[in-house]
């Protein structure tokens, strides 16, 4: 009955509903309205959440999503020769990757909202720290990760959402406009504050709303308690033909 | 594919995905194992609840929720010929009420868990202090809720959910066994603070790891990263048969 929101990524998407999460926050501003749906998988590349599509959006089930994010490209962008490496996807097959993602669902469905976001920027003296944190002196020297790399492949997630005619928020970009980027938004250098929790839900909320898919412009799904006539509550549902 | 946790009942659910709400935090814990539903209606009372019940839980759906929380009673405790008192519903209307919910809910799915919460424990100072913010000097002076009265809808769901034998949580006994519970977890005096909603969601989690619904125990729905080898990444998903 109600519409759904999918959010389909890697980690920054699975823990999107920890306290100050974007997917908790927009769950909220769409409370009567819509589901949010979380699909996120840690860890997960583009290559690797191929695997997951057709589970996850079934081309027979009869409800497609009104609208999907796909949030993926911070572990394709893990650098070969270095500690992640077995997560690194070259960039033309990201692209490629993430062309078959979006022509899947458009196949779904033609009218579904489909926002591609960028990785968020990298910050390696945070990744460094994390990586002494986990490892000690046996730490790898090297970042696994580096800003320039998935700069990278934040602009080859843009290509391919104009190339495909879909909405995209360029996350990798938008955080770097903000002094002091690298603490305030990212709590390893990769995932996010809840302040960079904000900036996506912000953001999130933005392209909705440009698309359409407006909160505050969608009808509650039964009436407010306020229109409900405490002697005859019948004549409230009853308008809306329930 | 995945179960359905279904939260059904008042505001103190609708907003259960507030920052630090006990729905977001059940959400976050059965991240990649169930989907967490808000069904919450602020102001409902379980009269008008009725009217959603068909709507929300059709008979005819192919997949019922594996759980369902039921969290009303709140506002059916609002007191006659108070300034709430459209909201009143007499307390065995609101137990034969309760009955018909969860008959409905057993005729959906006989193996669903079903968990009666009671409302939580009123401060009136609390409710009094927030009828003077939002009205000034013309606020009542009489509460529209008082603890005691709550108390006894609160023995009434505990009845109901022993005579149907379903799970239930005396949330009102629970908050008064803590000091300075009438600050400490309520807000407004009604509504929950952080710490109201963190008793809420270690309840909830207990009485479902009671059930045998514990996320610990839950399987992951798809192969966890570090199980997925980057030069045969087929073989990981091809053992779940994906």
């Amino acid at each position: 009955m109600r519409p759904q929101i999918v959010l389909f990524g890697d980690s920054i998407t699975e823990q999107s509903f920890l306290p100050g999460g974007w997917g908790a926050a927009l769950a909220n501003s769409y409370s009567r309205k819509a589901d949010v749906i979380i699909r996120g998988y840690g860890g997960y590349n583009t290559r690797w959440a191929l695997f997951l599509l057709h589970h996850i959006f079934p081309l027979d089930s009869t409800k497609p999503p009104a609208a999907t994010t796909i949030f993926l490209g911070a572990n394709d962008a893990a650098l070969l020769g270095r500690s992640s490496e077995s997560q690194h996807v070259p960039i033309e097959e990201y692209k490629e990757n993430l062309r078959k993602i979006v022509r899947h669902l458009k196949e779904r469905s033609p009218s579904m909202l489909i926002v591609l976001i960028t990785p968020p920027p990298i910050c390696e003296e945070g990744r460094d720290a994390y990586a002494r944190s986990l490892y000690g002196d046996n730490a790898s020297e090297l970042s696994e990760r580096t800003n320039k790399v998935t700069g990278e492949y934040a602009k080859a997630c843009i290509e391919t959402a104009e190339e495909l005619g879909v909405r995209f928020i360029n996350l990798w970009s938008k955080m770097q406009e903000t002094d002091g980027w690298q603490k305030k938004f990212l709590s390893d250098g990769l995932h996010l504050t809840p302040e960079g929790n904000e900036v996506v839900y912000q953001e999130v909320t933005r392209v909705f709303k440009e698309a359409w898919l407006s909160a505050e412009e969608m009808p509650y799904d039964f009436p407010h308690y306020l229109q409900i006539d405490g002697k005859n509550p019948e004549s409230a549902f009853q308008q809306k033909n329930l």
